[in-house]
């Protein structure tokens, strides 16, 4: 099919509204017929430091745009790969609502969006907001099958409760880990102090995690990681933006240094997808506020679409 | 009926994909059905010292969607009035498109798009982009009965040629004045130097201005500046941002000081809304890099939404 | 008594740790011996738009810096009055205690603090956090006698419930008015479309609401407002800083053009200062991320060290 | 003569090296030959607050090409006068070299530099840098005959000697006034606490100065605050940017609300140049790095362009 | 020859008029002496996403200040090389004039600022803009003998044609390997999804490119890229800063993450010195509206003094 | 014992008064006893480009709150090593007194701060300002027996006298290395033009230093550097924030490209710990002005804090 730019509107990056990589916008979530089905989570009253994570999903979006040249496919020379090709069909079908003060009520209208996404056959793309989205993520994969996780971040998130807090940023992989759907979890990128302490790090070995901290990973190589994680897994993944080095990721709320690279994480994703069967995925933390540059945004957008790219690539569109 | 809130999403301003106020994106401009059609053009070639009024379009809807309640219209306590009620249908059209490295083509299709929302019988309202972008705007009038200008700027606007630019944002209203069915302008906030020298001047009062300058206009109160307006007149709006005090829209190419106060604006519109048939209206020189706390953006918003509600509101919209 | 810079340190603003003022931290809140307590209550899970006024305590302290030149006391040349003499014992109390995804703890913890400083016999200052910080406030002051509340703001904060939310930052004064040692409320710089529809009005006036607009305030003149609180009325003033102009409030997450200006507010509250006894305050919405150049965090300080200068200078503190 | 862009370039603002006004850069400081020579101090280790007045110069010069078009002068239509024709040549002669961690030599070169446009006979235009760098500024006019200070700014700049310093940013005016040749000082806009205590104001009222706050300048008016400085005398002005509202000024190192709107200094600055003979100027505390939207530095490229515009304008220069 | 601050003034990076490393200024493009001219291309109507690289210029200028203490040429202890000494005489010539909304005559202005500095023997050094300049500076090199481009970039560049557009930022390598003087290309540094599809690249290489991604680079190391170039070439350089991480130069237009570090580039660059005749280079793309903390300008100052070091020192300059 | 967040308050990062670490205030120097003292040294008229290091204190305590979550120490899963238990006791004594423009005075304030930590028994951690605060922090070392430094850095800043200048930021290694009780020097990270020319680095090797940049340093790995270390010495490290690549340390006054990653430093500072006695260090040069997004202050929080963690570690603080 002839590209966009042929047909009609040369569509520059800066012209149009802003949706995820400039696909239509499915209001209603009982209609959604694509491949992929892509939903903000704009909930940040989980952190403990700067917040901003609300205005996640508006600035992936923007940046989003930036890689949507109205090609029909992304030609990836290296790869000698034209990846997403308009077979992958892709929607925004928008943002969870969230209730400001209320928690619970917010996090269970994201559950509903990954619910509506999972039922109408999609993969799940969620956009955050802060890690806790995760939790009502994975809650959504009820009944689905197990799933194994692998979290990219800097942080282990295991706290189990503190304070009465049980749902908040530092405890969604806790919170992953007590479901019996949830085979286990590879952790990477974990590193420095954070609201863990030993304890955690303990309990998340017990009940299944395999940590693995930066430097870790680049003495095993992304396929070394990837081979980690169980054979015929179905793989969620969550991609807390902290995970990568705050030189690349410094748009977000508790920055770490000694994070990743770029291929380091690209690599990883590409050796599981084309190895596992990914049912899922979440980008969470990116602030906008705190982004000069817009980088951190723009390597959100670049990561989650070649990521696509690759799963679907693995799957046979070509 | 109800308000959104009552029946179904709490919405945020900061959730949901932005489009103008978050109305219904009509992406087919054959099937506008609307009161008002928000179209963006964000082009800005045409700027002589900062660029970045293509983002214009972007900034000014993200920053409308804190007045997007969800309420059934927007109540103003001091006029005791309901603004916007759901019988004033807004739609965004979304963006004409630009081709980069090439003004005319782009001025072509912020034409067509004006054409288009007036074939469609919806108020125009088009966010730039620099100036420039008013020429196709006022070229889209040809043929719809003469028009009145009361233009809002720090700048005269009024260059005939210059070095071969004749479309450039120091020429829109030079090149309105040449049309026949242009019947006159007012030019208000006008101050200080600029790329219009005194020819320009003698040429503008000689083809039919009335130029007032801030200070001018204070002598006057804005119901003085409304009444020298021809009564009858048809009266397009055209509102560079730069008219206003750089205080409070500092997101601009070309600040001037000495600018507008946010009452002085909004009194003058009001006043224009309750005594003329307003035909259509741009906003443009938006530039949200130069925004810090996006106050600009803001201001645009504010602005539009209010001037749109005196407009229906004087039609017996309630 | 001598000035520090003559005994000491020169102790320049940008030199030492940013308490309020420079003031003494007192960590145990039942040792607090001070005319006046500051207290930092940074909590933004209540905001609607921009989040980031946790940080507006860190911000304003660092800003009060600059007011803090280790005179004894401040002289100001047009009242010919030196404020604030080093027999108005300030103390900083540090923050209340916040806990991530649960407002009911955060807002009880808030709560405490006021009750402390109450119950040391200091006059409470409070530094949001979003203006939902009121609502432990107000809740403080149970069993103290009747108060009246002066409320500085952009908007009306009255809506009941929506969608289950009661204390959220557009709820305050509602959740005020309800109480039976409220007298009364006087609402000023209240404008344009916000959270509250036409109902909340009509709730906030039959529940004895005194509600004034920017241009109304103007027309009154700063005592003309002043007049209009009842005589003899113990006034707690909360001022959320988005009731100023954007021009000089840029850091705050919802900004509205057409606040006041620096003059209107201090005239105002310096003669609420002579004619009333402040029992308490609280300014809010100061939100740092957005505010280039520091002006909002500035102004913050600028008002409160003026106020509290205004408010002992009556008591004959000289 | 033609304008330069009739018979060359069009030499947008955006375009060519920022000299002051896109003027000559004259290195030889022995061949001044110019009505008006205009010098930067980018010396600020005289501040108590920001610094980052350093970079005033770079940052003024920048903006100050946005008022050069390469017209064969500035058109005013309010005036319907044409400012700056080609006869008022100005000449940028750099800057003074600053050495660091030491005040003194820096402050003889400043001095050196404003010896050296006095000896050419041109108008010193002296670009700082913080406040401190008027004290040279003064020094040079040794030997020149009586002058009469005009100073618009927040703070009083009073302070004797603080822990030994009496050359920083907090005491200028003091250093002024002990000068034989300086016959007297009017103060305005100053305002709020400051660096300057009682006895600084007793000080200086007891040495001839004229101090008025912002609203008492509003309550006399422009013309009456001009008629309040000698008849017949020169009139050195210093313009700390402080003076103005933070609104239009917030790149500046302490900046203080309550502060002058433009047409307040520009409509002085007009009187006083039409009444008296302006024998030199400086415009300080411009620091670009807390200056977002460049406004401050436009702010000060503007008024000092108008400024001289209305010197030469009265003398003659059409 | 002695040190500048040895004979006169200590010149610090922050004083002084910001030409292209403090060098002199040459107006009369008729009278260029010297071995090196630098010329600012401040056009950005070429781009496709961010505007600004009109800014470029100034801000490289700006940035390369920081390198310019005044000594007698650079002192490299890795090298145990003084680089640039005094005998290698740079001018800054200005910018090529630019005219807004014409693509042609700005172009056109360009080339004629490199065919001058071709003609008075300097090595013609070209500071964009967008990377559209690249096209009128290699068509100035027509009848200069046959030229191979060494280009360092994040994307391809070789769009033909789309919507018209021939002459775009997207299709300078196209428009250079069109030229029967540009006997080949080599492009380093292309990655990822952009403006050029695959056929686009199968064009490149059939008409001479070799194309290398930043991980094939990697492979072969710098010495093994330099070792493609053809032996014996006349090399001109054109170096899109987006062809670096975006953690080292955000400034810029269409970051791509997974860019070249330092010492990648510093090190192709001293083989290409070192092994090849450079005639010419032009450093496009830097924004610096988009440059938080100014890293990008610094790189990109950084990078062309030690390239012109590198090349100078090959030729004997010592 | 028990973590706080157990037996009172949560304490999040973002919650409380930022003093270092968030640990006690000590504002009696005679009255220090803990294992570690923290002093702010904000002095800034060193610089020789960009200033704004006078608020590098605040900056860095505020950053470091982000690593204060409340634990009993800080557990690292890497090494699984939980560091900084509560045995370690770190208390901030706030900032020396700076007096603007003397620096004579403030480096004597300075001094004195050291020699009060020096006097309890306290390892002095002295943050910045600029580099020239190091001068002080040595001279307090007299009489304290040998040291060796191992300065981190871009630059070598071995100055001797320039324009009279000594004691500027360019200076500190050179003074240093006069000192009879300064053993040797190891200057890492050093790398292409400054203000040190050729012949600085002979004479620093002259006078015993080992002089690395930052590939030398990579040649010779984290391990091999700290071998070059004399064994037995008693270890004072001087931090330029500035050795640090600009892509995590963009906040910064001279930024230069190709600067150490994060765990190169890290790990040399190590083995350094492991190998060493560590007998006081100062962190410079951290401008939060220029520190889009905070990272070069969280960086330095999160160098300091590791860093002491492994020299209590090493010292059997467990």
């Amino acid at each position: 099919m002839a590209n966009s730019y042929e047909t009609g509107r040369l569509n520059l990056p800066f012209v149009g509204i802003a949706t995820f990589g400039k696909r239509p916008y499915v209001a209603d979530w009982g209609r959604i017929e694509a491949e992929v089905a892509v939903m903000g989570a704009p909930f940040d009253f989980g952190t403990q430091f700067r917040a901003g994570a609300r205005f996640g999903p508006r600035g992936v979006r923007e940046a989003s745009t930036l890689f949507s040249f109205g090609h029909a496919g992304a030609y990836d020379h290296e790869d000698d790969a034209t990846y997403l090709p308009q077979s992958v069909r892709i929607v925004d079908i928008g943002d969870a609502d969230i209730v400001h003060t209320d928690t619970a009520k917010s996090h269970a209208n994201i559950r509903a969006g990954v619910e509506a996404m999972l039922k109408a056959g999609a993969l799940p793309v969620v956009i955050g907001g802060d890690h806790s989205v995760n939790i009502p993520c994975i809650e959504a994969f009820a009944g689905q099958g197990p799933i194994h996780i692998l979290q990219i971040d800097a942080h282990l998130d295991f706290v189990d409760e503190r304070h009465g807090v049980r749902v908040g940023h530092g405890s969604p992989m806790r919170r992953a880990a007590e479901k019996d759907y949830v085979s286990g979890l590879t952790q990477v990128g974990i590193r420095n102090v954070s609201s863990t302490a030993r304890d955690g790090y303990e309990a998340a070995r017990a009940m299944g995690s395999d940590i693995l901290s930066v430097r870790q990973f680049r003495a095993l190589g992304p396929a070394g990681v990837a081979a980690r994680i169980p054979a015929g897994a179905r793989v969620y993944v969550t991609l807390d933006i902290d995970g990568f080095c705050p030189s690349i990721a410094p748009g977000t709320g508790t920055p770490s240094h000694g994070g990743f690279l770029y291929y380091e994480v690209l690599e990883l994703l590409q050796h599981v997808a084309q190895a596992h069967q990914v049912v899922g995925m979440d980008l969470v933390e990116v602030a906008p506020d705190y982004d000069a540059g817009q980088v951190t945004s723009v390597l959100a957008a670049q990561v989650l679409l070649n990521f696509l790219g690759f799963i679907f690539h693995a799957k046979g569109f070509r």
